[in-house]
């Protein structure tokens, strides 16, 4: 690390070491993607005053909104320990039902309330404010701690994370481990940690029929009877048993349409779409090659069918538990009494991009409320998470020490 | 029958004993529903210059058009022999897309184009030709002759047949057969008599899931999976193996709708429509029985839903095949040399109102256009069934003077 100032920047009002305060001042940015809404200016301000080298790259891609990052680092050896975020939150939604103000950060009964309170303006914030605690204690200590901050991971997912890395690797930058700080935890801070997470396929099908009359079926061809027997088809058998790691993949048909208002007439089409959540049995690739093969069969030579499979870079993915996910897990073990699952669940996020750069681990706050109205975090699960970070940089830079 | 003028009445310049003129007539009134367009007004200047009784009643209901009908009688005697039809026809569709003017009636190689030429203006118009030709030949034969005339055929169908059989009913009314020229042939004159219909039901089944992100499919309920199968469910077994006069019942889904735009959500709903048309096997209420047996059977305690089965006058119907079938097959067969089928195929059609007040069977042109631009009747086809009617008449009175 690079010698830090040991007060806090004088332009804030409080101490950005104190997770509670940094959290509050997140929430008070209005920072729905793509706004910035001052967020990332904040932290910039924070961690520019800490001794980091703050950069913040603008990515743009047509047809998205120009989106804000920060990349800030401080150190100038190895390893490279790397915390990232974003400061994006989803929109409010109905304000009016909210109890409290969305972007207030007001703290009742030790809860912290606003929109990105757990998703994950919390979570940022008490690992900016472990990382501050830590520079400040250990200003001479070898390796760097690096972070990776972006406004577009709620929105297309375009001009964030994905481009920060590729600017940041262009730049020289190599990264040796990362923990991504997503509200992890499904009700208490001793949960989960997630080590990788399935990958995602989006598939459109379509039957082609032939339009007719209701009283004339010899006429027609009904393409909802061939669509009926083609997504029983592709639910038919599971698609694997899960693995070591991963839950079993699942499919889920999201949409069927239509549109035919009258009951007298046999449709011309029939149109459904569906995602599949799959694990590290496949690849997208061997994937769509398995829902052709089931497609294909079930067709036989009567339904007429398009299977369109959206490219993806979502592929499933695994940090393999080793020495880093035992550290992460150790700290929060020492903090909560409580070993925590290794798991692969729930959606994707931005891991699927760092995990081409370095082994990358998920923890967070507890995110029950996330994306909801009244959306919280519990005041003492921001002490916590500040500490299990403080405690986790801590062993990371000890044990490379020792290696 | 009462005497009757033997000369066309003078405001017409053609005449009415001409099947071809008096189709081309009714194609130059634009009566498409509930429009009259002048097509019942020359009807009814038509029937009464031939000495029949002329009644214009016009029905009305809450929530639909008010629609004109026709009702005519020669004759005070029974048997009362009744020749039903509809002069509404269907909305021209892209006028555009028209080689001939849809309601100009021109005659080019053979064909008479414009909308209604088969359905059912040229059937209907043929067989009012065939009972002027009959009534000026027999001014004294007994036995009567009746015209049930809507303009509410191709529309809701409420202010129309059903409606004009039991206004005549309380006036005393009694008819004892019933011919309707529905264009009943595929594709040549002596191809099919149709003795019976289908019963049409529609039903609307919605199931009922758990909103969810397909993450995170343990804390949803996807409705689609449940939709299938229970779909899949209806469809799987046929209903019956038909029956004497009638093909198997048949069920088509007619539509699927969920309209859910996001391919990362498990939607809350889905919705289908379908239609069944049914044989004597079945009555509505037999069938709605059937129906909720197999989808509770599939449903199981898994999926939640609701099936709404519409209320339906439609139900199957047959006219025996016996003497008065007989003579309208012979009637075919002594002018074309083939004797044409039986059958209950197809839609719904006016028949299924008149079969409660007498025995009924259709028989019209060929139907190959019908609905469709460019519709249009052979000349040979109108000069033919209006044979066909006459003699048709002509043996119906004299096997009653048999009898």
């Amino acid at each position: 690390m690079s010698a830090a100032p040991t007060s806090p920047t004088p332009v804030l009002p409080f101490d950005p070491a104190d997770p509670v305060a940094l959290t509050q001042a997140l929430v008070r940015c209005p920072s729905v993607t793509p706004e910035e809404g001052g967020a990332l200016a904040l932290l910039a301000a924070v961690l520019s005053a800490e001794g980091y080298d703050v950069h913040r790259p603008v990515f743009s891609e047509p047809g998205t909104p120009d989106v804000e990052n920060l990349y800030a680092r401080i150190g100038s050896t190895a390893p490279v320990f790397v915390i990232a975020g974003h400061t994006d939150v989803v929109p409010v939604g109905d304000e009016a039902a909210w109890t409290r103000e969305p972007f207030g950060g007001a703290i009742e009964n030790g809860t912290l309330y606003g929109r990105g309170a757990c998703d994950m303006k919390g979570g940022l914030a008490a690992m900016v404010a472990a990382a501050i605690r830590y520079g400040r204690d250990n200003p001479d200590a070898p390796g760097s701690i690096a972070f990776l901050v972006t406004g577009d991971e709620e929105g297309p997912s375009v001009n964030g994370t994905v481009k920060l890395l590729a600017w940041a690797h262009e730049r020289g930058e190599r990264f040796d481990h990362c923990i991504l700080g997503e509200p992890t935890n499904p009700a208490t801070m001793s949960d989960m940690i997630k080590i990788g997470r399935r990958g995602s396929l989006t598939g459109k099908l379509t039957v082609q029929g032939t339009q007719g009359h209701v009283g004339y079926p010899h006429l027609a061809d009904n393409p909802i009877r061939g669509m009926v027997r083609l997504l029983a088809a592709l639910d038919a058998t599971p698609l694997d048993g899960g693995t070591q790691h991963f839950d079993p993949s699942n499919l889920e048909v999201t949409t069927l349409d239509v549109g035919n208002p009258a009951t007298n007439v046999i449709p011309a089409q029939a149109k459904a779409a569906f995602n599949i959540r799959f694990n590290d049995t496949w690849t997208p690739e061997t994937l769509a090659a398995e829902l052709e093969r089931r497609l294909h069969e079930a067709a036989g030579n009567q339904v007429r069918y398009t299977l369109e499979v959206q490219p993806t870079n979502a592929v499933a993915f695994l940090t393999e538990p080793g020495p880093f996910v035992a550290i992460v897990a150790d700290a929060i073990e020492a903090e909560t009494g409580k070993r925590p699952a290794l798991s692969t669940t729930g959606g994707t996020s931005d891991a699927r991009f760092i995990k081409n750069y370095c082994p990358v681990v998920e923890y967070g706050v507890v995110g029950k409320t996330m994306h909801q109205i009244d959306e919280s975090v519990a005041v003492a699960d921001l002490v916590a998470l500040e500490r299990i970070t403080h405690r986790l940089i801590t062993s990371y830079f000890a044990a490379h020490r020792q290696a």
